[in-house]
């Protein structure tokens, strides 16, 4: 029982109390009587919100010859210390690999989580497997969206043949298309010409993966999606190119959808031309952290609805693995951090500056990703009836970032040193109490894979626009 | 008590039973008992939405030198044919005249509505006293919106002076300010020339407002609406020039939001030139009708949402007052009927063509409208303790629009002879089942003036941004 | 020597005599005096103007299974009969095929010309030779332009590799890349779905090439080349999408030029459901002509300076080898005439409406052409020093468009019918009067090969720019 | 006799002799004999340049209730040492003075310029006589633009009325509206704020005239210009929001000019709180310099064509005479210098950078204004029949920008310091050498009057184009 709190949904607030039993929310109501034995919460003076929800997460990720430094028990713990009560993580095949034995692969690892997760599957190949193993992910293993990396050349990219044919395949299944949107070619390119010019540090990084090399793919994901009248969701949103893509695209009557990153919110490209080689490789991800003048450009389209979720694209590399490209930046494993900074970060970035209501805080950390992805309302809001993953917030809060003090399972924040104000008192995750300041009461395995079904409602909208469009033959003598 | 239809609010559809008792919505739920005495209705196959919110309406309007046919009476009942449950009118004060007078009359006439109602009151002219009476109205009746006309050059046109004076009296007060977007200047000279050429029927009415008359006054506004950072409404947005700059606003973050009316997405600019004199002054209204391939623009701009609202601006005249204008289209009375007929077009035109789901056509009927003038949750969403305004839905039931049968008090119908797909079977307001199948049961003055609070959730936001845009001093020694 | 009209040029225009003499303008004047001997043209009461250059056109081109019927031969006459005394046509080798190879047999086809002509070369495969080839081909044989042809999967198409190979060799070289901007990927899948679905006449050639597809390779084109810091020109630009990106591009301060089809600006895609098979086959090119409202954008994107150049895409196919597509729309030869209507239409539908004046008139159909792929001021403007081919153009001359009466070798005109007022009375051909009043008096094999510098003047900024953009390394202990 | 330089135009760069005789250009071509007693100077390795064309100075101008410092001696003197030989002033009668009466003032005053000079006219308001001097402007006088001040409230704020009125004249007299684009209303509401508010140095002139405030009024005057089918010239344009509209406009197809200022091109706001007050009041103009990003957009802007003339609104105010605004910063009279040095910087930040090629420098700094301004090819060019009017650039000056060492009548120069590379060596002014290495040769009063005819020759289209577009009254029984 949580009471005396502000529960914030994304179209409302109100005063009232939250009861919960076996992991679900029994009870909203003011004054509500709290049966004997019940833990109770003081929530006065706090705002009680939906848990938070990262759809981009990349737990124990192999990648670029290691393997991501945080697994899915303690990365799963440290989104419960960020009020993040589920992630969307990704199962991503290798070339050839069946997609099926990838996905158990992922399933396995991922049964050590503490909070609840669920997947988006990659598609890095394609053949008549592929299309068969897609159905049986979505008709049997409750997946409803697949990736594809449009970068990354001679590894997992997806040509365009690849994405027509997946784009496709999702259509037919209900499923949404999601893209990493970069022109691999063309960083392939400046990758070697970098690197042919003798300029081999991380400053190399941003260089290589200039704003129009994710203008390009952006398009490019948005113009096929409409030829074949298929949503679509694009990951990791980093610059205004790709920005007044999906603007245009909106603004035009398509379905398609954005997602943003903390650190692209809050970081410019600075950081790569670092005296400190060590500090500039932490930074390395993909796409990179980008000039000044972008953030603000991605903050106003997180206002004006043009962006809906905020994620973190969570992949840790300690110092020793950045290491690995000492002498040729493109072999520094790309990622940062973030799972348990995304919501303090965006908090004070975003609620304290009047970017955002706390209603629409709620719509782009949690309600949003949840109807896109189609486990609303059992997540994403606070009702009766819905999971109980909620997080208490203190705006009153004051919090320092600092690797030294996360939970996160890597040595360096991006956000290091930076205060903010306003943070999660209490998480609430299946109805218990996980976090309570500073302190976390996680149990290995106790988090739950969640399923979510096909054809949110919005396919049935689709599927009667792409009739409406459907092409017809001219009747000649 | 309404059994087994699918409940469809903007966020969700759940198959559920809707109980309600002294106006309110008391429960909702599967196989809910039903108490005996209760009213039982069967809404299987059918969809259970919130009553619809025409956020634009002018019942007995005294305009351009007669009164519109339609009364509060019939003007409310026809909405509720129609599945309307709540109108917004507007009070619109004489320039001179004391916006409180002006209140009072216009309350006194719609003491005879039927349903629900609420007004936004229009800054005709500027004083002292016009700043205090705004906050009279704010404080003490209930007005959270005030509206400013561009066009009417020599009537009751808004020169810049009065709308930076009321949009930042609005800010002060939390209330939002409206505009009718057409450059009031441009139409007077226009008209001029166009009659002094001998152009003197109704074609010369969209002749005289060509769509960069819209465009203009739409980017004014907004300009000025931004330099105040006080938030906007557009009603009756009508072209892609105020589309475009509506969309350019919120795309850079700005708290904009802009109304369609069912006409303009329907109807094109051919109508003004039909022989019948009749015919083509009985769609003269402002902005006009546009040229092809404007439609399609609102279309998507609501789908994308650009556009949030949807509305009519209801006004009726009959044949014989168009004819005032015979000699002179600027005199034509401006004004056209469709608060009975909105819902059915646009779930005809919107959901079976799929360009929006049933859940999008809650939104854009009644929840945004609910929202953005702050009467949600109490209108605009079916939730336990909301009103029980509802309409029951049955996406099978085949109408035909015309004004022999509407309950338009009105000769003409600009949808007359279409048949729609999808049309009210019940209408509940106030938990009363005031429309049944064509036949209506409504009691005169049972409508009840809607307060709306000032300060909607989002103001929070926007005093939070404008203290973090304020100005400082420097200090210089 | 021309006496007695306005001479026009790209800057202004002159009242002004001409003289040449052995090809080449030798004097401009008022009252000049006639030497002995000389034939003396009336043109009071006309214009004289540059003789138009069509960038844009396929002689005897082999292609889909047969041979575009016009030849070079008559062709250029054909061009000289409607004004135009400059044709660039290309060479498109076949995948794999020695560029040289290729290049030597379009010169040996192209020497029965009787006007001047000059190549883009095509890049339609990559390897060292490639890049080899292409250095002499700029270097020894006075080629600047290469095409890319972003559609014709399986055949011609040049992938993203081969785009970022060539584009960058042009770079080196001083050259202009050139793309046809369709994604052919899309339009594979597109046409393999058509003919699925049993649609297989003409009518499913723009449904398996919509405006999106256009738009998408547009943008990809424009983004590689701006990763690079190269120019780049689009040809054949038919629908807003494309129309776009090059004006967002240039609005960007980036080098993109476009190009314009008088058949785009003209016609809309009703013409593939005439329920003629022989005529909707005859109007099967590509990109297809568009749905209604494309055209306007064309012409605004002209009038405004997003595009530069009018062209034709001149490419004969008769009913005949239209016919190899009876059972299968994929397979009809795709091509248009248009050589010699092309002036004729742009004056019709652009001066005469006042879109153009007759300077901007001159512009796009000649003098931003011969600018662009550098032989101004050779070609391209009426100068002393210039070669002498000019077109007199009688404004008052009516002309009614028509297979029976064209010079073109096809038997098909897409104008057919079309009455414009003014059109050539003359045209001059390195100084000879090769045209007059519908008779030719042309020389087989008298056009000359025209060789085309590399660098143009902009290089210089090109390359200033690049260097300011020059990426540097960081210095780290 | 210039020998031995790169004769640069706006279509191309030849190296040639140039020669003169009576202040026009006689000869143009190689090896040109000179006749005996000719001074020859020697441009080898340097650029013969068309002068400068500046098209926006206020030499001697009342305002703010002083005289700017320059006068036209001392002003056309320091343009001619910077390389600008034409200057176009503004004639700006106070409101309810005739028109007429304040042309011949200004003409008494520039009778004492050193070179050419031509004048725009103000419209600061509206009668019947406005109309008629208008007329006598234009048909006795060579006046062919009227500026228009849309700011400035209660002094020469032209309201809408006043800008339909003038365009509307303009048309009809084929002379071009050009306006001062900031909204006055706005202006002033935010001056008074800011002065309630305490806020009273410089610091506040930025933020009383943010860049919404100019967007708006360009806007604004391109939509009643398009309204009417004028053609429209927007004076210093200095932010993203302007320049997006004129991109718009012009992409549409409309005739729409923008001019830029070198100081907008090159400096931010950040002067503005600048410690030292007098620092910071130097360079208050209107509008103002603006946030970072904006340069950048200017930039692109005049690279992509979409701007395309550069001026720099030369109005001059001494330290003491800024010092009127110490207490009210609303007071502090509007105004910079740059005459002399508009062409350097153009070169040394536009040219060696770069983003534009020379003969773009010739198209920004002369060619175009002449073309728009009608006094084209008398001046813009250097052509035979050309005023000998013409910069002997050379490329390798280094030259040091300073207050102390500027030929300009004012303490101050805003780009202090600044060592350009590039610069004058020789300037010719009606074909004497006026100024070399350093030393200026004028002689007061040698300065003509230009008169500039009416009907440039877009009138011809844009007459066509209105007379395709004219409304027409369909006719009834
Ligand atoms: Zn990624
Ligand atoms: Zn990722
Ligand atoms: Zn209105
Ligand atoms: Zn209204
Ligand atoms: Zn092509
Ligand atoms: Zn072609
Ligand atoms: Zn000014
Ligand atoms: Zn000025």
């Amino acid at each position: 029982m949580i009471k005396g709190g502000k529960v914030v949904n994304a179209d409302q607030t109100v005063n009232a109390d939250v009861y919960c039993e076996d992991g679900k929310i029994l009870a909203i109501g003011t004054e509500l009587e709290v049966p004997a034995g019940t833990e109770v919460i003081d929530a006065s003076g706090q705002y009680v919100m939906p848990g938070g929800i990262d759809p981009h997460t990349h737990m124990q990720l192999p990648f670029m010859g290691t393997v991501a430094s945080e697994d899915f028990y303690t990365g799963t713990a440290a989104g419960l210390a960020g009020g993040t009560t589920t992630i969307i993580d990704f199962v991503i095949p290798d070339p050839q690999q069946p997609l099926m034995d990838a996905y158990q692969t992922w399933r396995e690892w991922a049964s050590r989580s503490v909070s609840d997760y669920s997947f988006h599957v990659a598609v890095t190949w394609w053949d008549e497997s592929v299309y068969q193993d897609m159905g049986r992910l979505v008709n049997e293993e409750g997946v409803n969206s697949f990736k594809h990396f449009m970068a990354y050349k001679n590894a997992i990219m997806a040509e365009d043949e690849t994405l027509v044919n997946s784009f496709n395949r999702c259509l037919e299944l209900g499923a949404m298309p999601t893209v990493h949107a970069e022109n691999g070619e063309l960083v392939y390119h400046l990758q070697r010409k970098l690197l042919t010019m003798g300029i081999t540090g991380p400053e190399a990084h941003p260089l290589s993966r200039p704003t129009e090399v994710e203008g390009e793919a952006a398009n490019r994901a948005i113009r096929i999606a409409q030829s074949l009248g298929v949503p679509l969701y694009l990951v990791h949103v980093s610059c205004k190119e790709a920005v007044d893509e999906i603007a245009r695209a909106r603004h035009e009557g398509q379905r398609v959808y954005g997602e943003v990153l903390a650190g692209h919110l809050e970081l410019d490209d600075s950081v790569y031309r670092h005296e400190d080689w060590n500090f500039a490789a932490a930074h390395v991800m993909s796409p990179p952290f980008r000039p000044q003048g972008h953030q603000q450009v991605l903050w106003k389209a997180l206002q004006g609805g043009t962006l809906q979720t905020t994620a973190t694209d969570h992949c840790c590399f300690c110092a020793d693995q950045k290491a690995f490209g000492k002498d040729d930046f493109s072999k520094i494993p790309n990622g940062t951090a973030g799972v348990e900074d995304r919501m303090m970060v965006l908090w004070d970035a975003g609620v304290n500056s009047g970017r955002l209501s706390v209603n629409e805080f709620v719509k782009v950390t949690s309600t949003n990703a949840a109807q896109i992805f189609n486990i609303y309302p059992r997540k994403g809001c606070i009702a009766v009836g819905a999971d109980a993953d909620m997080v208490i917030w203190d705006p009153a809060k004051s919090h320092t970032i600092s690797a030294t003090t996360h939970h996160q399972n890597v040595d360096f924040n991006i956000f290091e040193g930076r205060t903010v104000t306003g943070a999660p008192s209490h998480t609430i995750s299946q109805g218990n109490l996980v976090y309570k300041d500073g302190e976390l009461r996680v149990q290995e395995g106790a988090g739950k894979y969640i399923k979510r079904p096909a054809f949110p409602s919005i396919y049935d909208a689709v599927k009667k626009y792409n009739d409406m469009m459907k092409p017809t033959a001219v009747k000649r003598g």
